[in-house]
């Protein structure tokens, strides 16, 4: 295992660290490491919340700022955050207009943050991402995961929240985004679990896991590796038949790196997925291209369609200042 | 050799496709893929053109847009553009004020564009960059090498140009600023040259490669594998022994990822650097995190440090628009 770390023990917490004294201006760490907040907090707003384990950055500790995330809660590698860690966030960055928690469909996640839930007073929501179109099921979810279509609900609640909207208002707006969102990814080779020091799974020299989802758990199929265009195929195939749009209709389009593919191939999955889109008369109105949803170093990549609508497509273009995602201002 | 390709031969344009087809707002392609442009040209000011081998995205390409270049030459994967890439641009995007090249400093690109220069009629200047203190002298250049300090120079030379400052004054600020920046990487794994398919060279499981350059081509030592601290320490040691820096000032600290190290490890590394550079009394009053000069999927980083004043770090701050780059606009 050959990676930038110094004891395994303390991996999230250096991260952390780091994030914090490179972004000081954006963000501040809570105590004992607990959640990273917004430098400047408002809680006149619903704060969002968001959490998960380490090892898919910058989700969601570095979408934490203006126009997205107001705290966020990292576990260990792999690892759901525990119910204090978001009770102390939603009780730190939460005001009275109540919080709303954005959780990924993992069975911890989704015990953890139910749990925390119960355990608050005031108003508190939940939001629960399952954009994966992969598999129905999975080792670590019931139901679809959630996975890098959690960037595009987290950055448009992130804007509507801005805007001043109520906790119900927001809930609604989430889980709609969240339908209108699809997702699917495929691996070239395994991340290593730093705790394990090995790869969690393997792959020969002409294998792909198609499918994969973001902790290296296994998709619908070991395939042979084909070119990118057949990738991009198989994956906005099996997007575009679980998702409601219509010829004409315009969509957001996320290439996602894994953490271990480099901007060059992205770009070629980029203009394989932008051709396919063509062809089956989607508009790409807008596009996304970069490893922001990660799986440590794992080499792969997704490819996520969001149908949009003229409400959508003006919360994703508002204005944003996080750590990974800044434009507008 | 698994990649997201679709033919070997085919890479460098259908990266570029994919490049413009989702920044179709900020870029146009020139005729026959020799050069990208900015959507909007402002023939008016200075333009500011670079180029260099692909396999190093988002350099250049990424880096096309408001406040910073206006138009960059991709060659073929680690391969100089050729001087008509050049001449072209130049013609296409240059005004009456004149252009100035951003050059890396390898033998190839230094030959070419010095052509290109001579071959155009007008007012042409060239800046090169050779911000890499790990090896004086290298199997692809003579003199230093330029690497991730390119992405500095070519913003705060970006943003001068929008000012309307004129050639001369640019050429000048862009040696300055080369003078104040060094950087040094260090590799953990090969990239893949996609023509070759096979790794550029090889590290055993504890080993690295101290001072790679961004094409894998030799540093300093082979070395065994150490932790974050180690390796930070010994490449800010070596940048600050080099550079004119003084205790209290202020200085812009770049975490770079050669394409296959993940965020996470780049935090950790940001984190080891902030503590170094505190205890050496430096002021890190800027930073920048991400993949932004690659060597293809090698994993890997450098750190560069550039020792600010306020009018650089006022052409730091200044509003950007690129694809790889967004930030005041």
């Amino acid at each position: 295992m050959k990676k930038f770390i110094n004891a395994v023990e303390n991996i999230a917490k250096e991260a952390l660290d780091g994030l914090i004294a490179i972004n000081a201006d954006i963000l501040k760490l809570g105590a004992n490491y607990k959640f990273v907040h917004r430098f400047h907090i408002n809680r006149s707003k619903v704060a969002l919340i968001s959490g998960g384990g380490s090892g898919h950055e910058p989700l969601h500790t570095g979408f934490v700022g203006k126009g997205m995330l107001d705290a966020a809660c990292p576990g260990q590698v792999f690892t759901s955050p525990t119910p204090d860690q978001m009770i102390e966030a939603a009780r730190f960055v939460g005001g009275s207009p109540g919080v709303l928690f954005i959780v990924k469909n993992y069975d911890g996640d989704v015990m953890n943050f139910e749990m925390a839930s119960e355990l608050l007073q005031g108003k508190v929501a939940r939001v629960t991402i399952d954009d994966d179109v992969a598999v129905l099921k999975s080792t670590h979810s019931t139901g679809r995961r959630g996975v890098a279509g959690t960037l595009i609900v987290e950055k448009m609640l992130g804007a509507a929240a801005e805007e001043g909207r109520d906790i119900a208002a927001l809930q609604s707006l989430g889980e709609r985004v969240n339908r209108q969102t699809r997702s699917m990814g495929v691996a070239l080779s395994s991340g290593i679990v730093p705790s394990l020091g090995r790869s969690t799974f393997t792959l020969s020299d002409n294998e792909m896991e198609m499918g994969v989802g973001i902790h290296g758990e296994p998709g619908r199929a070991r395939v042979p590796m084909a070119n990118a265009d057949a990738i991009a195929g198989e994956m906005l195939d099996t997007i575009l038949s679980d998702l409601s749009i219509k010829r004409g209709q315009e969509c957001l389009l996320l290439i996602n790196g894994f953490g271990g593919t480099p901007a060059m191939e992205l770009h070629i999955m980029a203009n394989a997925a932008c051709k396919i889109l063509g062809l089956r008369g989607l508009k790409i109105a807008r596009a996304l291209s970069g490893s922001y949803v990660t799986s440590l170093e794992m080499a792969g990549c997704s490819l996520t369609v969001t149908a949009l609508d003229p409400e959508t497509t003006k919360l994703w273009d508002a204005p944003i200042h996080t750590p990974a995602l800044r434009w507008g201002m």
